[in-house]
């Protein structure tokens, strides 16, 4: 992964005591021409830093915008595995398509893709996922976990748990989640998880946790032909929130689990899952591909199948929709 | 799926009732010189064809070899899905590799992919499949079976199920099978199975059964440092198989079983293969990731998972490497 010419600016006016560098320092360790070197600048306020330019004295940052960056996402990772390697994109199809095309190439665990805007976002079951640029955040992390492809659903609700726990971070908001990989503010849809796999038989290759949060769209700018009412957490708290916080911060809640996980296993997720979810012991109905089943909520099993209790018996759901049961 | 050159000249040969085409029709049909025409030709024979050329008359064909064109393989399909479409390559890193990028890529449903060779031939848990040239066969099918992921393992036993057959129509040989992904022959590895996904936590994208199968390989050109002693089929027959014929039944009984799968489902597969199974309640040792498990082979489950009896109950077993318990 090579850094960006402009990354390699902003990690020398850091790594400076003075605050100043010269044009003629960044042109020599770039190896760039000095017109090149404005361009660079140029386009950097363009994205919204402030830059003081000071004769003889060189540039100045001031200020930093709530871009995501790899630099400045690197700056504040502090895990062992996931968000060291970090590819930022302005515009991308899917950052699940990006992530799993380079998991097939080759690249290394804890890799982790963010899109400030995403073309062909995807849900689950073929969905797409609406991805404005700007105001939300597209990640996806690359893990290649020593388990059978059978437990890897487990993984979705690691997910979850991130999600939500970074939600509790950065406000006094309580989520909630909603079997399978929905993440919920009020009974509002604020979080989509999709994970992707590439596995044999008895071998993950590796997997793909796909995230995508509404952090700032407001109102006005959500679809209004939706499954689910969706939000977004500046809609919930009134204020907007920090995209290059929020992403550190969940960055480094994965980063947690993920440890946690490969020492404890899955049941730990669970179990921590069920306490987020608000429909446990309630009726609830399930639309599967070719019927729908009316029951209690009885909990999630080892697998992370949802279970059901009905007038037949407890059913073990791999895969439909859940919503509360009609009065 | 562009058809080669020297493919549409075969389609010419074929469909022509005297026999003969001429050059300047070959030329006028492909739109290239008649000196292109002319390699072409000689390509062919270079691969084994036998081509009589007639003054004022043309070319005929009087003797296809046995090399497996796409255009040769067609000819003899019958099947409603799988060989319909059918790439072949002379060298390949992997059938398997080649096959799950144009699963990404959305090529349709039943598409083979084959080798001549494979420069890196790949079996389960990342061991290699020694892949000479010119000998075997290697096949890669892609499918998008509407399954949820945790019910795709069962198409190995798909795989192997065809394999049996097709080995049971071309010799008087009696083909027994290995959990999870080995064909033998007399206690011998005849054929390895190697099935790969791309899947959503509740979705399978594509499904590619990976197939390689010692048809003519000798004794002397078989790997001596092997997990599992090897042998061919012309090894155990004493005579040569014909790739064309076997590769031809075998694409059949892969169509006819899978097109039994989408209406019954998994069960009648992992029936018909437990009867291939000769280890099926005799004493056996499996190698799991982290122990050793001695026991009696009780089946396998709708799974495919493996059931072994031991003294503290039945086991279910995901993956591991199964051997007859030393007496």
């Amino acid at each position: 992964m090579t850094t960006s010419l402009r990354e390699t600016i902003l990690q020398l006016f850091r790594s400076t005591p003075t605050g100043f560098v010269s044009g003629a320092q960044i042109s020599r360790t770039l190896g760039v021409s000095r017109t090149a070197v404005w361009k660079q600048i140029e386009k950097l306020r363009e994205l919204g830093y402030c830059i003081e330019a000071v004769p003889s004295k060189g540039y100045r940052l001031m200020q930093s915008p709530d871009v995501l960056l790899a630099e400045e996402l690197s700056a504040g990772a502090s895990g062992q595995l996931i968000g060291c390697r970090i590819r930022t994109l302005e515009t991308t199809d899917s950052t699940n398509l990006q992530a799993m095309a380079l998991g097939d190439a080759g690249a290394p665990e804890g890799l982790v893709v963010i899109a400030d805007r995403q073309t062909a976002g995807k849900g689950r079951l073929g969905r797409s996922w609406i991805s404005p640029g700007g105001v939300n955040l597209y990640l996806s992390v690359l893990l290649r976990p020593p388990v059978l492809p059978a437990a890897a659903p487990q993984l979705t609700f690691l997910s979850a748990l991130a999600v939500c726990r970074t939600i509790e971070d950065v406000s006094d908001l309580q989520p909630q989640v909603k079997w399978p990989n929905d993440i919920l503010l009020g009974g509002r849809k604020v979080a989509g998880l999709l994970n992707e796999m590439s596995s044999e038989t008895d071998r993950v290759n590796h997997v793909v946790l796909g995230i995508g949060i509404n952090l700032n769209v407001m109102r006005a700018e959500l679809p209004t032909q939706v499954r689910y009412p969706a939000t977004s957490i500046a809609i919930e708290t009134g204020r907007p929130v920090s995209r290059l916080e929020f992403t550190t911060l969940l960055l480094r809640r994965l980063d947690e689990l993920y440890a946690a996980y490969l020492v404890e296993g899955g049941r730990p997720l669970l179990t921590a899952w069920e306490a987020y979810c608000e429909l446990t012991g309630q009726m609830i109905e399930v639309d599967c591909q070719q019927r729908r089943i009316h029951g209690q909520m009885a909990g999630i099993d080892d697998d992370g199948a949802l279970l059901v209790k009905t007038s037949a018996g407890v059913e073990r759901i791999l895969a439909g929709d859940v919503r509360p049961a009609r009065r």
